[in-house]
């Protein structure tokens, strides 16, 4: 027999981030606030709160606040029904509870914010802020962080968004494994479409299945942070008909219908980390015309695929793509630009954009999704999930693209 | 034969707001910024928007904003992705479409939104704003109104929140008939729990079960404006175990076992209205000591429902009970207020709190869900949607409240 001691223990497989990267980035984090001359940051989004503290919460009229001192010193801001939950991390040296909101009879939950920079030594000192206030969220109203702290603060959410852009080994693993489960969640979406079957139906029994078959997969390794049903920990769901004509179109409601033109999407929540998969699809034989705008999707696609590289920036990606639409003869028919960042949050910077000059570096993931909009024709758009590497890019998802492998049958 | 004109046509039924309603509120809304000396107000909130005007998007990193002017003129600011969407709307005299976000190459969305402000003739005058920049969501960052318009703008948000409050008849019977559909949702949930099942597991086939269920039910007349998994027409789900003694507990992923504690919700979105539906159940016998904190936590919901009647402030309301806490011993087990608003979002003003002054009137709308919360042992909470009536309130939600009820068996 082999005795194990803590030290050669073989690490359990776990979808999630360690506790060493969680102190990375609060060292990175702080590292930057220096380099702006900030004594600490008051983060109220609730992402960010995540990605520093691993922390996840629902985002109510209660507000939480983490607060970040460049000097060490880590403090939360929550009211008292999440303090339990707080109270576990071993990282947090200050917690503040407050009874409730608007306040439970007693003080404003932005006047105990102010408390608790006090108790952290902040008081009048430099203060950064990712807004300065609490959100605009179910009815909450309040006061400023520079109203409750009598000190003009400055807004630096890049001091963590610019962070979260270049997407660590860890992280990217948990990426691509959204991605596996996003392709099992696709797969029972589009054998579960048929004529006369609605939207919400096939969407809901294909999100139930691909969600037991990944936990029964990943077991006690895996753990969504859910409740209710958002957050679920894979989901695949579709529109249809006329309505794919507008990028963010809704539900119909109504069955599925021959000729119908499908829009998909499917994502899977693997340790907080997500991935992004769409496919354009038609019920029964296509018309020539489908084919025509299906067939110059597909190459615009590829054009954007084959424009990303370090050192590019994300505009001249975009201009690439703008490029294919002009020599297709569809540049009436673009609607948004090519793509966005995909990690924590489902849309995140930087954007794939004639207006953003981010210079793309490996480790950065993007949604590439240029979508050819005809009105009254259909919406034609896959999105797939791209990681940068040192030469291109590697694609993370791998549902099939071709126009024959996308057909419903009549 | 009977001829049938336009007027005499009996009206289909339709579960939504109709425009002669929408008509209404913005002129309510149009009276109150008359009252405050405003000539315009820029609302960003999706959920005020949709109240407004019927328009329902979602919300990402791409602003957008609805102006009412005081006199007439009703604008909206879109991306050009949601530009087909909008264009539709007969009620909106001004569209101004940005190409995309951050800009498409051209110039920031809000400059946009101070080229609409112009052209609606509402340049250098007085301007409330539901918030002084839109939100910190997916990365976005920009100009508050004040910079782009060089006037300092005042926040005014309840000139349609304080509307919202006091619901009309077509409210009442959307929210009436979204308790109605919760019930079958958790009758599902119920009757899908089993020993060594996953909580996601029974949310997902109740909720697709009970979803399906609604569509055929009400068929055509009825809309979910939805997309992807969020939004879905009805959903229940629940968790189990330690974790339900944290008011917003997360899922264990594990399977139920005897003994475990569960904490249940359901609501359906009918028309763009809520109601909220939570119960407590066991898995087997009870044993004493959760028979006891539960009689307790229905002796408090007992006093809470007895506590509501027109023109008493919700803090009253909520002295009496906090005073049932006291009475019974369990003060310490208290975590929240009793319950908040209800209506087009799942939590609005006015909250049941000490620190909420609001009068309690006639079509108004709760959640009433006082909370016992045992670390070590279970959380313990109902949650009843009411409507407020003339000499108290109706009770909207009617699953059983009975602990015989709620038991599922081994």
């Amino acid at each position: 027999m082999v005795a194990t001691s803590a030290a050669t223990r073989p690490r359990t497989r776990h979808f999630g981030i360690g506790e060493a990267e969680y102190a990375r980035r609060l060292q990175s984090v702080r590292r930057r606030l220096d380099e702006r001359g900030l004594d600490a940051i008051v983060l109220f989004y609730s992402p960010r709160i995540m990605y520093l503290s691993g922390f996840t919460h629902v985002s109510t009229e209660r507000p939480m606040a983490l607060v970040v001192a460049a000097r060490e010193a880590l403090g939360v801001l929550v009211p008292a029904l999440e303090q339990e939950h707080v109270r576990k991390s071993p990282v947090i040296t200050h917690v503040k509870a407050y009874p409730e909101y608007p306040s439970g009879g007693t003080k404003h939950p932005m006047l105990h914010l102010a408390d608790l920079l006090g108790e952290m030594d902040l008081r009048g000192r430099r203060i950064g802020v990712d807004r300065d206030g609490y959100a605009d969220v179910n009815g909450y109203v309040g006061p400023t962080v520079s109203q409750v702290t009598g000190v003009a603060v400055s807004e630096a959410p890049d001091v963590v968004d610019g962070l979260r852009q270049v997407k660590s080994e860890s992280e990217l693993d948990l990426i691509r494994e959204s991605a596996v489960w996003g392709n099992l969640a696709h797969r029972l979406l589009q054998d579960g479409m048929a004529v006369g079957r609605t939207e919400i139906e096939t969407t809901l029994m294909a999100t139930a299945e691909a969600s037991r078959m990944m936990l029964k997969t990943l077991g006690r390794a895996y753990q969504s942070h859910g409740r209710g049903i958002r957050n679920v920990p894979v989901s695949a769901s579709f529109i249809a008909g006329s309505n794919t004509a507008l990028p963010h179109g809704l539900r119909s409601e109504r069955g599925l219908m021959p000729g119908d033109a499908i829009i998909t999407g499917a994502s899977a929540n693997v340790g907080g980390y997500h991935s992004e998969l769409e496919r354009t699809m038609v019920v029964g034989e296509p018309t020539p015309e489908f084919r025509r705008y299906f067939e110059h999707m597909l190459q615009i696609q590829d054009a954007a695929l084959a424009a990303f590289r370090p050192g590019r920036t994300c505009a001249e990606v975009e201009a690439d793509v703008v490029r294919a639409f002009v020599e297709l003869g569809v540049q009436q028919h673009q609607r948004h630009h090519t793509g966005h960042g995909i990690g924590v949050e489902g849309h995140e910077q930087p954007f794939v954009d004639l207006g953003d000059d981010t210079v793309v570096e490996p480790g950065m993931v993007f949604s590439v999704e240029p979508g050819v909009y005809v009105v009254g024709v259909a919406g034609f758009r896959h999105s797939d999930t791209i990681i940068i590497t040192p030469d291109g890019c590697e694609l993370v998802t791998f549902y099939p693209r071709d126009l024959d492998s996308l057909v419903v049958p009549v």
